[in-house]
């Protein structure tokens, strides 16, 4: 099965929009952890292990890795995910985006050495800083639209050409109409700017939009979900990190991330159009 | 001293511009390197070795190691860049762009774990994606500004706002007037649009480029430094890879990249402002 339809399926399996974004800090792991030789694999694989059935993918950015030197810990949990929860997506958090030779490399980083379902790609290079990761059949390519951080506007707002049309949008339009080669495009666009995300829904049909910056970011859920869903009540990969790792900081951290994901998705939920509940 | 007072002596000492990228890629080696486990680390440390005093610069591609499990390789040539070549910085070429969290990330890896002198940067994210770069006081940022592959137009050439600033102008513009803290920034301008080139010289001031695209890429030298120097005649950081590290491909292979590299420095000081000569 393609991304996509992984991905289609755990929506509807899992009942679930919700994706934990993995993004491992030793500095707050909960005490039973502390000193623990492979703590990073530890902790994720047991955040992973006890929020499986409520989420539609899992989402590790390799920045908290590979700080911490930890490729080997990405990699095995990766493989622990594919072996223990088959239905769930890893979509690979890395943002890469480089000319066509070096894109390549990134490709194989991510689809052959980490095994990722899916990428997330910066299109500020363009058409053949992206083409690489097309290559991979199936594979998803989730490109930066509209980010949730407060600088996001600081290029994505430009209005370009005659038409006004801002460059976030330029981004979404060129993802429909040029780059999305057999269906394998997402695009992320931030929970913090709901009508934003409304605006790209409306460009975008039914492609998946990536929404992080729910939870500790402080993206509204409801307003996320009623601009994002598409008429099916899906469409959408609502992801949240922080709030949900660090829901407890004792030897139950992992019961505490089920109860915070568990909650994450009931609220997703209730915004949901009906015809999908 | 700053990344950039480290590249500034660099210019004068070895009286070059040049910059020599490190991309290894294994199916590219020369035959004695076959088979060796350590293949890429001495591969690289070679041609380092064989050109350390005819350069600014060097700038490894962390792709090419990521994509091999090669990180350890890559902390060690650095180190060893370090100790034997103690004048000349050390660009890490990752083009990272995340949030402000996990930008912090990034710039650890880049400062701590690689010790890097300078890293690439995207700056589609904006303003608080680039901060956390800039807390590591004498390190370099280079922000892409527009690059030299063939898409690097689709978003970097559009016209922006009224006065039809384009995406790349208005890049050039943030980082002179806003986002250059205590002078560590340098932009990244492609040797393939020699006009775009002096435009954003113009823009920047003595701001360092950091020109990829000449060699195999096809960039002309006469066209990028005349465009690109300043009045000294430096300013500039132009980067080889390819037409230097595969001269050769035999067991000469380092003398073969020595060469290349003397005659590509040779080349680029022909267009430089008499002045400095």
């Amino acid at each position: 099965m393609t991304f996509i339809e992984t991905l289609a399926a755990a929506w509807q399996k899992n009942d679930s929009l919700l994706c934990v974004g993995l993004d491992p800090d030793p500095d707050r792991f909960p005490a039973p952890l502390a000193g623990r030789r492979d703590a990073i694999f530890e902790f994720c694989r047991n955040i992973v292990d006890a929020t499986a059935n409520l989420v539609c993918a899992f989402k590790p950015q390799i920045a908290h890795f590979a700080a911490h030197r930890a490729e080997s810990a990405l990699e095995r949990l990766i493989a622990h995910i594919h072996e223990k929860h088959p239905g769930i997506p890893v979509i690979l958090d890395a943002k890469r985006g480089d000319v066509g030779a070096t894109a390549r490399q990134y490709a194989v980083e991510a689809f052959e050495r980490y095994q990722a379902d899916a990428v997330t790609v910066n299109p500020y290079m363009g058409r053949d800083s992206v083409e690489p990761y097309f290559v991979y059949a199936g594979k998803g390519v989730i490109l930066l639209c509209r980010t949730s951080n407060t600088g996001g506007g600081d290029l994505q707002l430009l209005e370009t050409g005659n038409d006004g049309e801002r460059l976030f949008e330029r981004v979404a339009r060129l993802a429909v109409t040029e780059w999305n080669h057999n269906g394998q495009c997402a695009l992320v666009v931030g929970a913090t700017f709901p009508a934003e995300i409304a605006r790209v829904r409306e460009l975008v049909g039914d492609m998946p939009l990536l929404v992080p910056g729910i939870g500790a970011q402080g993206g509204d859920i409801a307003a996320t979900v009623k601009a994002g869903q598409t008429a099916r009540g899906d469409g959408l990969i609502v992801s949240s990190s922080r709030a949900i790792l660090y829901a407890g900081s004792n030897a139950d951290y992992a019961q505490a991330a089920r109860s915070a994901a568990s909650a994450a998705r009931a609220e997703i939920n209730r915004f949901r159009s009906c015809e999908q509940q």
